[in-house]
């Protein structure tokens, strides 16, 4: 079969959330994806031991409900990411050990950092979520980088340190690489910085059993021999009467297309008719960010011993951010730990036994001498992906959304798009991305007459 | 034949100068070409009555020594740019007409001008040119948009009006888009300020008889059967052995592969094996620039009897930037003019009607009443145009140099790079063009043994 209602393009959480929902409404629906596997930014991967650990993104937070609904559908189920104890917090070489949401930082220095908080949210609560080009103050948020407002607004190093490894915490960019107003629309997505970086009551609650892949995995086996493997799609044709879509080895027709991909990815398909030149502008310069993910194991959990939870910050190092990674049970210890941002790209040149012990440098600062010696290490760098270029999602540099973001996910004809960068709740997020499938769905079935 | 030592993808002015050289040199080349014709983003058209114009870029300086050599040797002509007389300047609807380099700016508006183009320039010398990314004050420079260090650097209105203005009108992109960095070595790459905005002793001052489009079309009579026109590349591939380029209908073998087409669009190639993140992610953030160039024509250049060069800028309008493109024998009269940057944005959301209708009233306030019936009108979208998408050229905004600079040029394993967003002298001119070509077919030749 060849000829469809809807073909989806990617068979990551968005495109796969699509497809179930095109097929559960009567329609015909092919999912074509490039990989050999389903899943796009979420990716299970092993240690050497079998223990399963997860190379992409993992977490999922309560106001996360979309995702956390699909979770439940399909009989999947979540345990809490272990943060019992205190945090630690590296920065000018000193260790500090907190329990409090401080993170760690001096009196002075967690002042400065909750002043501008509240500055950046007060602007946040200004931009429209589903039209941030169109807020009341775009061109004026839009026109500075989110390093510039910072420069701008504080001149204390602590407070400048923590913004510069917080920011490529959430987005692997610098503050440099963003629009104020783009960062202002991210937070304002998943509601706010507070409920972004937290792991109890935030983003990072809550774990998949089995890994964040499964969910995809089940979509995948729900929808069956919908979803084909190995399919690189190159290039899609439409006009009034359809659209016809090439990948390698092979061709579908249908009546209405669902591009769920990243949109740096997704301007390098071939159009006909070529796309309108503001869409293709802003697929010219929505980067995806930069990170690379490593997971190091140890025989037992041993910080949790000392009261640690895992969950270490670094202002001094590339290894900026590490939590708890066990598997649910504790059998062994694994840390998982993010080179990101302008840290990513320099990790990048070295070797992986090179990037090992700056990992391991960093953890043992952090966590102690037993952290020496892990019996494992593993990492995935999403840079050199070529089906995904880069973690976690795509963003926009200064001036950008005013003047390209209407076609962020806007149709062309009978072209949708798909992708957590197209959600205005929770963008950037599994929960964007399901949220996504679901917009594009009900596009796409709200048309299939035309 | 399928097989050769070179293949170079795209025949504008690097591609064709490189290939140029790789067959002189006794090598075998091809050119493959998306486009059914030559010249990429120089491109000639004509008028309703046949008067030729062009819709690209036109016009070469006389420190443009490598474009002047190749006009030469190709038995071209150039001829003067018409700059006799008074230029005219629009600024909160008062027109100023003035003969002198001061952009028709009050004293006070000059003097800041000078303030900061002296300090830009200062900046600018500490720029390398051969590895800007190293330049001492690199990261520092490059974490600034330069439409910030203009706003930290001056609160005068009518100087932010002139930079507002003469910045698209060089990038078609607003300061905001743009690192400091960034125009820093973009402007020390063609000479400094005064070089890239002058006619007479600047970037502006000759053109060639026939048409710049001319060069290409001269270099591709030379090739003969080497350059293959429509054949849009998709995919290379390339291994100890060699490298394979598929394209539209057929595949082709070498040694060595040019890649002679603006970064963004290189970016969208499928490359086997995938090319590095670092290169990646580079045409991930280099978008191109955002012009609609004009073309109107009367019935003579009546603008010339009132002592009017034809010049005008305006820093108040869409249409920012015009200039006298009457033919060489002033047979009728032709108005170059420009929507850049942001005003090519909102421009191309209009009608072709409305941008004429938007055109003509700014060349009447700055040219008069004859001016409103004009007898012809041309205009060449370049964001739409699927294999260029953007004029004048790529640009990087604020980080990206210092992050990915350095993948700018530098060849993965056979895979070459040319184009004029590679050169180190006369960055995104012709010039820079040519000189990527020479840069390219030197290093090929120069490895074709390995």
């Amino acid at each position: 079969m060849t000829n469809f209602d809807v073909v989806v393009i990617g068979a990551g959480l968005a495109g796969l959330t699509a497809a179930r929902e095109v097929r559960a409404a009567g329609r015909s629906v092919v999912v074509l994806e490039a990989r050999d596997r389903v899943a796009g930014r979420n990716f299970g991967g092993n240690l050497a031991d079998g223990t399963p650990v997860e190379m992409g993104g993992q977490w999922i937070g309560r106001t996360q409900t979309e995702v956390l609904k699909l979770v439940d559908e399909l009989g999947l189920k979540t345990f809490p990411t272990y943060a019992d104890g205190a945090a630690v917090t590296l920065y000018n070489g000193v260790l500090t050990r907190y329990a409090d949401p401080s993170f760690g930082l001096s009196d002075e220095g967690a002042m400065e950092v909750g002043r501008l908080q509240q500055e950046l949210e007060a602007l946040a609560d200004t931009v429209s979520l589903s039209a941030p080009w169109a807020s009341p103050s775009a061109l004026e948020l839009d026109r500075q980088t989110l390093g510039e407002w910072l420069r701008a607004n504080s001149a204390k190093d602590e407070a400048m340190a923590f913004w510069g490894a917080i920011v490529p915490a959430l987005f692997s960019a610098e503050p440099t690489e963003m629009s104020l107003l783009h960062f202002l629309f991210y937070i304002k997505s998943g509601g706010m910085l507070d409920n972004l970086v937290s792991t109890t009551g935030g983003a990072q609650e809550l774990r998949v059993v089995g890994g964040a892949h499964r969910i995809s995995e089940r979509l995948a086996e729900e929808l069956g021999e919908t979803v084909r493997l190995n399919c690189p799609v190159r290039k899609i044709s439409h006009d009034d009467s359809g659209v016809r879509v090439g990948f390698d080895g092979g061709e579908v027709t249908a009546r209405r297309v669902v591009v769920a991909i990243p949109p740096a990815l997704a301007g390098r398909l071939a159009y006909e008719p070529a796309l309108p030149g503001a869409r293709d502008g802003l697929t010219q310069q929505m980067p995806m960010g930069s990170v690379i993910k490593v997971q190091v194991a140890y025989p037992t959990p041993f910080w949790r011993d000392a009261g640690l939870s895992g969950f270490g910050f670094s202002l001094d190092d590339e290894l900026s951010v590490t939590m708890d990674n066990s598997p649910p049970d504790g059998a062994c210890g694994v840390v998982v730990g993010f080179f990101e941002g302008a840290h990513a790209r320099s990790a990048a040149g070295l070797s992986p036994q090179e990037r090992r012990a700056s990992a391991v440098a960093t953890l043992v600062k952090m966590f102690g001498p037993e952290a020496r010696n892990p019996v494992d290490y593993a990492e995935q760098n999403w840079m050199e992906e070529e089906y995904t270029r880069g973690c976690y999602g795509g963003r926009l540099g200064a001036g950008v959304w005013t003047q390209y973001g209407a076609a962020l996910a806007e149709p062309v004809g009978r072209v949708h798009w798909a992708g957590a960068e197209t959600s205005d709740v929770w963008n950037g997020y599994m929960d964007g991305a399901v949220r996504s499938g679901h917009r594009a769905a009900a596009e796409v079935l709200g048309r299939l007459e035309a």
